[in-house]
């Protein structure tokens, strides 16, 4: 098989990519480890700035989220009982829209299925060979049968673990890394969120999200320990523990109710330099983890897209290769911001096991002058709703 | 002896109060443990927010300050060779003055002698008595002798290693502190300063600070290991080094020249709380110490001073003692903005012995969205010329 762009992974990121370039008349193949069914059961972010709101317009995938995505202008911080209410438009001429990642995974597959794009599903053994030639070229199986697609460019868009990273040899890439020394356990339940917006709590007993899906679809989140296990949760305990961190004024009016999914994820930041080898583009997780405070993930992959996307279509209509020699340097600059964001926020609001009564007291003083002081909040909204590409 | 308020420490937090109090005729009694002279030749900070000019003006002792002074609109920081000019008047109404601490003790010992003030030198075995009565006393002896003041209100500016704190008992108070990993090497020559506006140097070698007294005076600083030696530098050691540290452009043009003084400090944050304890009331280092990246030592003395002043103004004035009741708290609230924004220029700027490779990318992307955030920017300009009172 041949193709323009081979695409390692069959997520957001590759499936955005595949799409925007078919709307350009750029081939590309998308190859998934794992099925259809399987993508589309992963329950991931749920906040999309504008810029990846924009790029789905571009790729004709945005009808359903334009109707039935919720647009917030503005997020809650609380430590304890206070609340702290930020509003974007207060700031920025810009606000972020809640829609499920799930749901856009599912536009996505729907669109390239309209317009014909080729994914495979269940290959395994893939190998990315001659990136740092003029042909590269991708070998895989599926059911055992070996399969090889020649193409110009690949993008890695196959999350943290995948292989596109792993073909960069160790020497010739630099991994940044910390781990934070605590989990979050997330439920999803059948149940009205308890805020029009999403509440970020910082508490004592540690750090608490209120986020949510739709109108009946709510996301809860709280601090855990490394080592607790989902075992341990019964939906009474986590209700108990959720309304103690948030505010009582939300905890109050806090419906409950079974959880439809749970889990336990630790947080990590991550990132990889550089980005970019011969002619493998990493993307996405594949290059980067962020923390989840502050919703970064799925958003800092889509500003991955854009620059890729733009290199390629620039070397293809226009033959400028600009793009394609300085997509990781330009990839980069913007995954750094990102980073620092997510690590702030998480810095911010989470109780860690080995900080001193001073190192509480510094959070606490930085809520308090989030609380009073526009600039500190100018600066938090506008990284919430994304940097400009 | 009898007096209306009984300050301990002839520092210029002690001073300033002191005039402050009898211009609105009030009357105080000064104890310094040290000899004049000793005072006025400690060399200390040397850039004063507009809240502590506004007090020396209101105390009379502005008239040097507003000649000599040198008004500073903007200050500069610098990672390596990039330099990043903020202009705090692009976002504030507001400058800092550039005069030394020194200089300003003198004007104040000037002014106290001049209105008749009451300074005690040389005092020794100081004891405050009864301060949560409403008849305390102190006590201590000047060559041997016993004397003793009875007075209404005791101020502690005594410093960090003063009886004042101390007075409070262990499970009245409680302490929060931070040690850095490093110290500050600084000189004072007699040179003219490399820069209109002080230069906060991040590099990778560690820290330096290019800060000036007038225009034939300058004090520079470079970070050090905690257990390393003023012998360890000779003057040529120092300007080279702290050549190293900061952009090129500067190294080029800075004139050197012997050291007329050197010395190493430790970096440390710490605050005690509450600040009062019956008609005790603490000012300045004698409740809380930061480190010297941003220059709040004096302005958060300054500002304390200002807080006790009108609570005792209005008592003695209009007899309300609401002031004297919330002093603590309302001190304490703009001392913590201070820590926290003396942590964070210290954190951001300096090298951490155990900082990991993203810790350090975290640094650069905070310098970097510095750079080019206009709000981020807002936000430093506004701490560094001092939040309101």
């Amino acid at each position: 098989m041949k193709t323009q762009v081979a695409i390692i992974g069959g997520g957001p990121s590759g499936l955005l990519l595949s799409q925007l370039l078919h709307k350009q008349g750029i081939d590309s193949v998308v190859l998934e480890r794992k099925t259809k069914d399987y993508v589309l059961s992963r329950i991931r972010a749920g906040v999309l700035e504008r810029g990846l709101v924009g790029l789905l317009r571009e790729a004709g995938c945005a009808d359903r989220l334009d109707r039935e995505g919720y647009t917030h202008d503005g997020t809650i911080l609380s430590f304890e009982d206070t609340q702290i209410g930020i509003k974007f438009t207060d700031y920025v001429d810009e606000t972020v829209i809640v829609y499920g990642q799930t749901e856009v995974t599912a536009d996505l597959y729907a669109a390239r299925e309209a317009t014909g794009g080729t994914i495979e599903f269940n290959v395994a053994d893939v190998v990315i060979n001659d990136a740092k030639s003029d042909a590269p070229y991708v070998t895989y199986t599926v059911d055992g049968e070996a399969r090889r697609i020649d193409c110009d460019f690949i993008a890695g868009c196959d999350g943290f673990h995948g292989v596109s990273r792993q073909t960069i040899p160790q020497d010739q890439r630099q991994e940044f890394e910390k781990t934070y020394p605590f989990g979050w356990l997330g439920i999803l339940s059948e149940t009205p969120p308890v805020s029009e917006e999403l509440i970020y709590a910082s508490s004592s007993r540690g750090f608490a999200l209120c986020s949510m899906r739709n109108e009946n679809l709510s996301r809860y989140y709280i601090q855990c320990s490394l080592d607790d296990q989902v075992e341990n949760w019964s939906d009474d305990a986590f209700w108990d523990e959720l309304k103690r961190r948030i505010p009582k004024e939300a905890a109050d009016r806090l419906v409950t109710g079974p959880s439809i999914e749970k889990s336990i994820a630790p947080l990590r930041s991550f990132v990889c330099e550089p980005m970019q080898w011969g002619r493998l583009f990493l993307c996405g997780d594949a290059a980067h983890i962020v923390p989840p405070t502050g919703a970064k993930g799925l958003n800092t992959a889509a500003s991955d897209v854009h620059y890729l996307y733009h290199a390629l279509t620039d070397y293809y209509g226009e033959g400028d290769d600009t793009g394609i020699k300085t997509y990781s340097e330009k990839a980069l600059a913007r995954v750094w911001k990102a980073e620092r964001f997510s690590w702030w926020m998480t810095s911010l609001l989470h109780q860690f096991p080995t900080q001193t009564p001073f190192d509480l007291k510094m959070q606490q003083a930085e809520i308090n002058f989030l609380r009073t002081n526009k600039a500190a909040q100018a600066v938090l909204a506008q990284n919430y709703v994304g940097l400009p590409y």
